[in-house]
């Protein structure tokens, strides 16, 4: 039993309110238990240097902490004078996961920035912010398609990302911050909607697991995945569903 | 009549939700018409260099806006390395404004850090910033006050903060973004709840005013401050009120 | 009775060299009492991206103090590695005033780089800066209006700043550093020829301030502005004047 | 067949030089193929604020590339003012690798600073720094044991780190950067000698990739990893080996 | 003959205004020719944690030049986020020298901080700079001395700075903006009053230079540094004089 | 006699290594004694804004230490967010230097960046990067003229650099770091093939030094520099030689 009764298979409340910001393109608010990430698409008529004349489009990510939205008050970035290391690594990651599902030749020319700002921090928000991530896309897709933008839909499949952890031993789902900050293995997975692996990121924080620790964690993994998917598809739907 | 109907002297919708937040002491989501600003109030047990052994407290702010908060997309601050100038002249404007209400020496080696982060922007995020920025100090000394960390009340008065201007000639009352980027002056009143003034700051964007104006848009600026203070009694009460 | 000597709406001592600086296009050292401003206007050929091709010219200005123009040395802005943000909010205000009496349509395609650096500092660093601003800007046009590079004066009105405050809840004009410290009240207006208003910045640093007090410093700065602009056409005379 | 000959499960050539550099405690040059590291662990008696009176030591890692030491020069990170996104999260991955095979109560006030730095890059680098990582570090204890500064080692299993991928759907022992430029899929592996995992990082660079691809890809990194820790052991040896 | 008229072995005007600035405890504006620059010595109670307990003081310097100073407007050092590397090196230059005639053990836990800031640019900043530095600190240990802080000078000899070079296979003195530029040889020579070498830096731009040209220029130097010893003696006195 | 035994004319041992590292244009790694710098010249199609449509090229320079280079590991620079002052100050002169050499002309519109990395330091690391650099140029226009990218060699003269100094008032050549560390005066002399200076920068550290003392100096540098071009010689020959 977890501190918060779940089951070790079991995934917090999942919670998705589309367009939650008027101004980009595509929006939403996305709520996994306590943690909340504000997630926005908005589309730049432009590319990088390196795609200029390509005929290839680019989705890029940013994510940002709210100072107050961890239990301790973290410093502002913005004061700190550059992003920390952490959130480096977790803005290349949902820019690469997002780059994977889709064809940057169906929307040539084009960045589409993705942001993702936590604004209340529970565990989990790299995962909750790919989730989020991927419906705010969407919808930026979907908004240029109905204004005739946009000929064929870019996005060939769909993601979500889910936590899975040991802690004492146990394998569990969707860790919480107090789980997350104990568990003897962390581990991040990005999936596709048929079942595949788009990143597997899994650090043992004190502890090497083995072989058939991976194997059980994928599984609790897909169970996440899954209901992570369904709650996506309430708010977002695509002709290939 | 006004681009949204409204009349020269008449408000947006003001809503606050208290408590909006977890982990900080204080904290709401301030609305005004479409600008979301969520402000929170977190204590740490320390005060600045100058103020060590004094007996005193220190009240601080922080600002920013998400990119996508604006119309078109802004670069994010702890990409571009710093905070712009007018995010540090507006950082240093809340904290002010709410220094100038409060006793420091009630609640002495204690730093109230307050972070006012705009989700979303249509004109005046300065004033709600303010506006919110005082519920959720307000709602943090309460939260001490309730575990018995202060004994007397800190705030000695209300406030509250709205823009005028003149658009066209006419002297309107709370710009929003489209009214606010055409006004001839644009001025931000900081008032207190017995009508008095904390800060005025009135700009002549393209034509001079003269004292007649002025005299006029601060007549404007109480009538919305009064609003604005009531709705801020729905969500706070202090034992002066 | 003031510490030095002065009445209460007296102003101190105000010295305009105009030329100062040989390389700009136009400078002067302006000195009000013992705060000293080396003001320089530097025009060059180029207008940011926002004004490429709107046949506009546009004035931006730049705020520093040496280090040891201060009673304690404060540290170098270049080794802090970024200005600070009073100086940024300086350099907006002195920017924002001078646009306003001047058309840049008569500059097209052209900056006038405005650089304020305060040598010495005894209160009111922004207010002479205007000041001599105002002045270095003047002499830049009728520089290139000599070369006949301009047909016409883009400048339309006159204007100086001043600072107000209230001391011991007394109106005092001019503050120097010691009176600034104490102010309860602490205004800088920049004010037209005409006695028109182009900024006002009140704040009340300990007590709010009610509207009396407001008519009564806004009083004491048109004397101050009066003086000033005097000073000014000692060294700069307009066609208009 | 690959470009340089190697089958698919085959290493590049390895090899250790211990002592490489004088100075740090302990260090080694390390080449994979034509990828070579300077790898360097620097012991500073002194630890972090979060660590003090904790009786623990603590291992960072700082990773770098010499401009020159990749195809195209790439500019200095020092020049651009920040390491990049990708150094950050190599140096947080080497740091939290060395950290899980070390019993930092045994080697209590001390940082260790581990330096690795790329001066030839041809695909690996993050891996081989890992590898040589290790070797500097346990020199650098073997150092302090030597010395008496320790009683015991620090040490408690050997590691070492290897990339696998695909390539046109072949699956790739140890990916040179000719090989790594057009993977569809690219995973580093950070295995301990008893064959379990300590980290794994998997990204589906354009194709999503299938349990059974894990599995195989895992495989194929064990073979690698081995031949990996028999080279370390050639110049560091352990009383547990 | 050059083209101001001076003979190649001939200074242009030298001028020192001590006390320019009061704030400080030592200070003067410095003039060769149009060069102008603003000395200031300031004394804080404090030395860098490398001296604490050593019972010595230091001494520093940092440099800049005003944006409006140069022929061409440059860049404010604040606005660029850092200290250019020449002004970083001229600091460097600044520092040594005057650290090479001082006994550090007579102003014991203090440090004494030197800003140069050049207001007007016309060749020779730096030898101004070190000139008129060397002023600057000895008016404010004057001022200690006199305040009984300090009970022996702690300067041990005088030194000034002077540029030499080689224009049109000439050799001339004190060289201004317009003959620097087209050097071919360049020399900046700090000696002492008794003829001594504290800093030599001499520079082929273009050419290299022989043991006789050496021998020349330096000899030009000493003349030079001969005159600005003289102009430093009407403002400042040692008893060892 | 000196702590390792040499004597005061003597050099330590010298090895040029050329082509050490593969990717770019030309490259050495330089030993003088326990000094290691890795030098490398990279060509890049493009010069620097004032040099367009000037037909001229460029050669740029920077240098860095690698952090366990010293005897104690010191701040990583691509963490501090900045080159040194004293980094910037190397990088300028190796720039200079080198240009000094080269008919920019005859390789129009490339630049040469060259990178000087000290992997282990033990005195004169810009003396020896100096060398080195002009090796790796040497090497990387040789390239350029063996793909027929040049018709004419660019270089039009030999140079190398060394350091002399004074210890306990005796005149050394090559100072190794326990030297430099206490030396009274430190030189270090750019030269060329045929005798003539490129660059001297001499430094009292404790006590000025006099003319004789800088006559026995450089003709102790003139000594080193011979045995440095010969070292040179037997990697990079030129027609000219």
């Amino acid at each position: 039993m977890r501190t918060d009764g779940r089951k070790s298979d079991e995934m917090r409340a999942i919670k998705i309110e589309p367009n939650y910001i008027i101004h980009p393109e595509g929006s939403c608010l996305v709520e996994v238990g306590l943690t909340k990430v504000v997630c926005c698409a908005s589309v730049e008529d432009k590319v990088p240097p390196f795609l200029k004349g390509t005929g290839q489009g680019w989705i890029t990510a940013e994510y940002g902490m709210l100072p107050a939205s961890t239990q301790q008050r973290s410093a502002r970035e913005a004061s700190r004078g550059r992003p920390s290391g952490r959130s480096q690594e977790i803005q290349r990651l949902i820019g690469r996961s997002l780059r994977s599902v889709v064809d940057t030749k169906l929307f040539p020319d084009k960045t589409v920035w993705i942001d993702c700002d936590v604004i209340q921090a529970d565990g989990g928000t790299r995962c909750a912010s790919i989730t989020g991530a991927f419906v705010a896309m969407g919808l930026a897709f979907a908004n240029l398609a109905g204004r005739r933008i946009l000929k064929e839909n870019p996005v060939k499949g769909r993601l979500a990302a889910v936590s899975v952890g040991i802690i004492n031993g146990e394998k569990v789902l969707d860790l919480k911050y107090e789980e997350d900050s104990i568990a003897e293995v962390d581990m991040n997975v990005v999936m596709t909607g048929d079942g595949r692996y788009i990143e597997i990121q899994g650090t043992a924080e004190h502890e090497p697991f083995s072989k058939k620790d991976l194997d059980e964690l994928l599984g609790l993994a897909a169970k996440g995945i899954d209901e992570l998917i369904q709650a996506q598809k309430k708010v977002l739907q695509f002709a290939f569903d």
